[in-house]
């Protein structure tokens, strides 16, 4: 079995007003459920991620994306709490998207697959929740995209979210990221194989659109810094013969390292992810505007909130800048909520949310432990707490 | 006439070992050359410019793209300076390029258009200026690539250049530059029309995969609070019913402000833009690493320089960003050189350099005034100057 997964044939009703179902939810889970149930993190993935957070990889064989993060005695500690990580809605890891089937029809959803939200998307997780008789989670945590799923959680959930850790995220998508995911459409759109959609049926994908997509989008994740100390201007092959000076002779070929870097992340990331899912995500992201559901004033769905929330972002990232968790913090202490803020100082732009930070793990651990006690989780021990 | 050009029959010998003749060179100029021949100013245009500096733009209708810098009585004041701006090598707008024909025969370069560097493009404006019996140039301008020509003209025939201006520039492509380069050219290659590079054999143009490169390369030349400011979130049509409270129903139409703007943007650049141009002109910008051609060391090719240099960066320019002009200006006053340095505080991006931005518009006035009175410039009169 390669996905771990519910079926829930009551579906699921979306935004737009259309319905999928049944509603699959693949998901992976670490640790073990206390008998309180109240020791459960929920962990939301970001755009490309998936449910594979601390495990190989079925398909890539590579190990999970947050496996620095998630595991026995690591910052969220799976000796002590359960973690739980479902494939989003819209994905193509085995949840509800574009490769399902139209409901009672042979046919697959493809470009077809109606519009969805971040709402969405976090409502296909309460189901996930309800079914594992979760009431309340101990925290929900994502970082990007993910954590426009951990403040969609804390706005529509409140009750059902003890502590919250939105990571390198904004409480809406931004004019350049939304231009940014524009481009990548409008890739994937120029790739005679895309076939307005329809790809699977022409038994083949749009691949090149998805991994120039891939690639600009690759550029965002990193920072200047980080592209140049990891590639600078470095050649490949550059012993070889040369018809200018340092100049290898090769005109289109991926001269430059970071070329080559870069077709290396296109390339592979067309074998895992499929286009019509790319879209139907990036558009959910480009929706994302949560002020804009409460006449622009982000701190009437945090009013109240029993939540305690720790806001993170790293300052050399360019995607999800500082300045727009700033903007989410500010609204958090208006709405009189606890919250945390801490901006970790990196230079490896986005991405650093996914490498080793030790500021980032110690922030991680020190939050979780404090709410852990303020929870009065017992399960695992708080004496055991590393 | 479209192009104003000379036609060379020596043609030109390339620093990669190839030769392209007959050597045309495109170019417009304004203002008058004075009896001295020591007025004359050069402007090497960006990587998408054109000799179009201050006049319609032929094919597109439009004012030329600094005619708010160029004129009679504006900082690049042509009532005072004679203004030659050429076409570059590789462009294709006239200039030799992958449009012209291949020495002594029917056959257009195409993509087997020789491999162009910063100094090539020099060479080719130098044997212009040879020409028009221009010996010493009065000043010369450019910004983005232009500032890459300025440098080159500056390093490699430093007797020729009075006063050098470079501008939102840098002394080396920077990995960052180069990735976004790639991108774009990945998008060219993925496009079914691009035929290998042959595509004026089959009648057609690359125009989507050159306009997705058209779209990513947009979004680099503004900054994030330009595009929120011009457009933030707006939605287009946002007066039509809409499936989810303010979402417009539209799924993948151009539903953000933003991304119509970003299309029109692709859509109108491949209607004057070649895309061979566009691949020879981007390596040639890859390529360049002035410090790598003297061992790493910046300050050689300007040590015991006469040429006074004006370096001017936009504060919110993250393509060009002002530590990549600081690097050149430490180089320049190790080297002994007079240089000023000026950041010029704007929010809106690269672009600035093209926009309304009355510090800019006072530094060049300023600089190009003191340098004229230090050149003893008399033509046109110093007791005009504004």
């Amino acid at each position: 079995m390669v996905y771990q997964k519910i079926s829930l044939q009551e579906g699921l009703d979306l935004q737009c007003g259309e319905r999928v179902a049944p509603l699959d939810i693949a998901y992976q889970t670490y640790g073990t459920l206390s008998p309180a149930r109240d020791n459960a993190i929920l962990i939301c993935h970001a755009l490309t991620g998936d449910q594979y957070v601390a495990d190989t990889h079925p398909f890539t064989g590579k190990p999970g994306w947050w496996a620095r993060m998630v595991g026995p005695g690591l910052p969220i500690d799976t000796d002590r709490f359960f973690v739980i990580c479902p494939n989003v809605l819209g994905g193509c890891m085995g949840s509800t998207g574009p490769l399902s089937h139209k409901p009672d029809s042979d046919e697959l959803w493809g470009r077809d697959f109606p519009i969805i939200t971040m709402h969405d998307i976090v409502a296909a997780q309460v189901k996930l929740m309800d079914h594992l008789g979760i009431g309340r989670l101990f925290s929900v945590i994502g970082a990007s995209m993910g954590g426009m799923q951990v403040l969609t959680w804390a706005s529509d959930y409140p009750d059902r979210v003890f502590a919250a850790i939105p990571i390198a995220t904004s409480a809406f998508q931004s004019a350049q990221n939304i231009a940014f995911n524009e481009v990548s459409r409008q890739a994937i759109f120029a790739d005679p194989d895309w076939h307005d959609g329809n790809y699977r049926q022409f038994d083949t994908i749009p691949a090149r659109g998805l991994g120039v997509a891939r690639m600009m989008a690759h550029i965002t994740y990193l920072s200047e810094e980080a592209l140049t100390r990891k590639f600078g201007r470095r050649v490949r092959n550059a012993s070889q013969p040369s018809a200018i000076g340092n100049m290898p002779s090769v005109f289109f070929g991926d001269m430059f390292e970071v070329e080559s870097y870069l077709r290396h992340q296109g390339s592979t990331f067309v074998k895992r992810f499929d286009a019509n899912a790319y879209l139907s995500i990036t558009r959910a992201m480009d929706y994302f505007d949560l002020a804009a559901e409460y006449d622009g004033d982000l701190t009437i769905p945090f009013k109240g909130s029993p939540t305690r929330f720790c806001v993170i972002s790293f300052s050399s990232d360019w995607l999800f800048p500082t300045s727009q968790s700033r903007h989410l913090v500010r609204a958090l202490n208006r709405s009189g909520v606890n919250v945390s803020f801490v901006e970790i100082e990196s230079d490896r732009g986005h991405d650093a949310f996914l490498l080793e930070e030790p500021d980032f793990d110690r922030t991680m651990r020190g939050f979780l432990n404090g709410a852990a006690e303020h929870a009065g989780l017992t399960q695992g021990g708080i004496a055991h707490a590393r």
